[in-house]
């Protein structure tokens, strides 16, 4: 077996792309009441999944995006090589309580709102090198642990500012498998970019998607300049939760490094929620590009209405301590490329 | 080229053993005041490491680490493929600011304590896959940033209970290169037993010893098992943290699944603080085992007075939300087999 080759700086090309064989996305009501609602697994209705913490609930989210996303791929835990999961609570509590509910191999993973997309190229690194078989992803975000935790409790009410995002309450999943068995496959993963962290100084916890935009701007630009391609090699290049102000900012950006891509570029946290909905720049959050991902641009490539997708998760890479000590906040990208299965997906 | 092979339920074997080409060992002035003073790279004598804030001082102590160990084996950070590094902060933001400064493509972690041997097995995987050449493995902690953060602050001054452990100050960093790079390499890591998280109910965060035993016990009894092994084929088996409490719990466990290892089992914990150095039941931290293995266990391989270590470090996965929150404390070890290089160390 030949092994990811590697291209340009940051560039992995899988030599046998790793296989989705099955994704979920359960989000809370706020979420399925947006305009994706009609494409999610599930919502909940019930902020604390009926337990007594924000925390509880947001690891109960994780476990059952687990859950279901096993059981539509016809598997159980025991079948996981590893479970690569992370979340934005204070040392990954969430993913932690579900690894120890899944009881198989756990490496815990810390990219912020780019996890996702850091777990499905590193599973797809360890599956195509053949150290695994199966990896299970995912990640979660919580709108409750997460304000409590990064600027308020939302019981103290404060007012949001206008570049403010709102954090997705849910988690997305995704079981990668070997190229053995493409035949059940949803969509493949052919090759990933990561991403260096990179900091324009921006020190508003409230801003993030000014944070987040440059980062993304590299890993988009890297991604190119590896394999020296057009943007319009995809059909679609999406991008994790930069919302309104982010998404403004990073087309800029990449329009400086002499790209012009505003009607391919795509935002999860412009798409999960609507104005009216009062979320204000958009959803932030794991879940939020998970969610996205896992839901709408997998049933599209499914449908065969899209056939390529550049997906770059984006992280803001901060802590309360540091910005409250001052510091600005890094951020990090990184970029999986997704593709239909090229006789159709799976189910 | 053949990557790696699976070994029973949990373990790899290397077919192209990543080279340890690197390893570098900065502490503290407690520290460097304790048996294995001699041993390490450098002591600091400024907790502050001229910095402002705890938490810079231990971004600071990350980046010297990664700086001293790649010069050390004749590397600059652009050579290096990813940066795999963790912390105990909340969001790893030590590792962050780290990445920040070194601008290369970084994989966040976050396995609390076990984080050097989680780097250790992915950066080894990612090689002896053929997705890197060059990977940079770090961690770090600081006594003021965890006790601040997971208890009280030290200006606190409450009393400490005998079960506590004391928080290392400093950072351990290893650049790891694929078998190319044999000739120069200091030991090789041929396989890697990734743990599952296992939570026996302990809650006192003041007694992590006891949370990670059961974890340290699986680990190594489930490596034994994959590999049909007696724990005799090793020189010494080291777990990361588990001080005196959880040494003689592990070996109790270990005893109760058949295994006598009292005179194999040495623990980083253990070994790093004197009793006269009052840190009661031992030292903990990313960076315990992390220091212990990068200077005194790596110099003993490379000076041939030991051929195979297991080297099992710990975590404890728990947060300060979660343990108030009357949450037991879910644990995870991570095992790696590092030998000498078979005819002598390269430098």
């Amino acid at each position: 077996m030949v092994a990811s080759k590697r291209i340009g700086q940051q560039t992995l090309a899988f030599q046998n792309p790793p296989v989705i064989l099955g994704a979920v996305a359960i989000v809370g009501q706020k979420e399925g009441e947006g305009p994706l609602g009609g494409f999610f697994d599930q919502i909940e209705a019930d902020p604390l999944l009926g337990e007594k913490t924000w925390e509880r609930a947001e690891s109960r989210l994780l476990q059952q995006a687990a859950n279901l996303c096993l059981q539509k791929a016809d598997l159980v835990p025991g079948d996981v090589d590893f479970l690569l999961a992370g979340d934005l609570l204070n040392q990954i509590i969430a993913s932690s309580f579900c690894a120890r509910e899944l009881n198989v191999p756990f490496l815990g993973l810390y990219g912020a709102c780019s996890t996702m997309a850091q777990g499905m190229a590193l599973g797809g690194m360890l599956i195509d090198g053949g150290m695994a078989e199966l990896v299970l992803n995912c990640v979660s975000s919580h709108h409750e642990t997460a304000e409590r935790q990064y600027r308020y409790p939302t019981e103290f009410a404060s007012q949001r500012t206008q570049t403010a995002q709102w954090t997705v309450t849910g988690a997305g999943a995704i079981v990668l498998g070997s190229s053995s068995f493409a035949k059940t496959g949803l969509a493949r993963v052919t090759e990933a970019t990561l991403g260096r962290v990179v900091d324009y100084g921006i020190k508003d916890p409230n801003n993030m998607g000014a944070a987040m935009a440059p980062a993304a701007a590299d890993t988009i630009a890297q991604h190119l300049a590896d394999t020296d391609r057009k943007p319009s090699h995809y059909d679609a290049i999406i991008t994790g939760d930069l919302g309104t102000v982010g998404k403004k900012l990073v087309l800029q950006l990449l329009e400086q490094k002499g790209w012009q891509v505003p009607s391919l570029l795509h935002d999860c946290g412009e798409m999960i929620f609507d104005a009216a909905q009062d979320a204000h720049a958009g959803g932030s959050g794991c879940a939020c590009s998970a969610t996205v991902f896992c839901s709408y641009w997998l049933k599209k490539l499914q449908a065969g209405a899209l056939k390529r997708l550049l997906f770059v998760a984006t992280g803001a890479l901060f802590s309360p301590t540091s910005y409250q000590q001052g510091e600005s906040i890094p951020s990090v990208a990184h970029a999986v490329v997704v593709e239909g299965m090229p006789n159709g997906g799976g189910s």
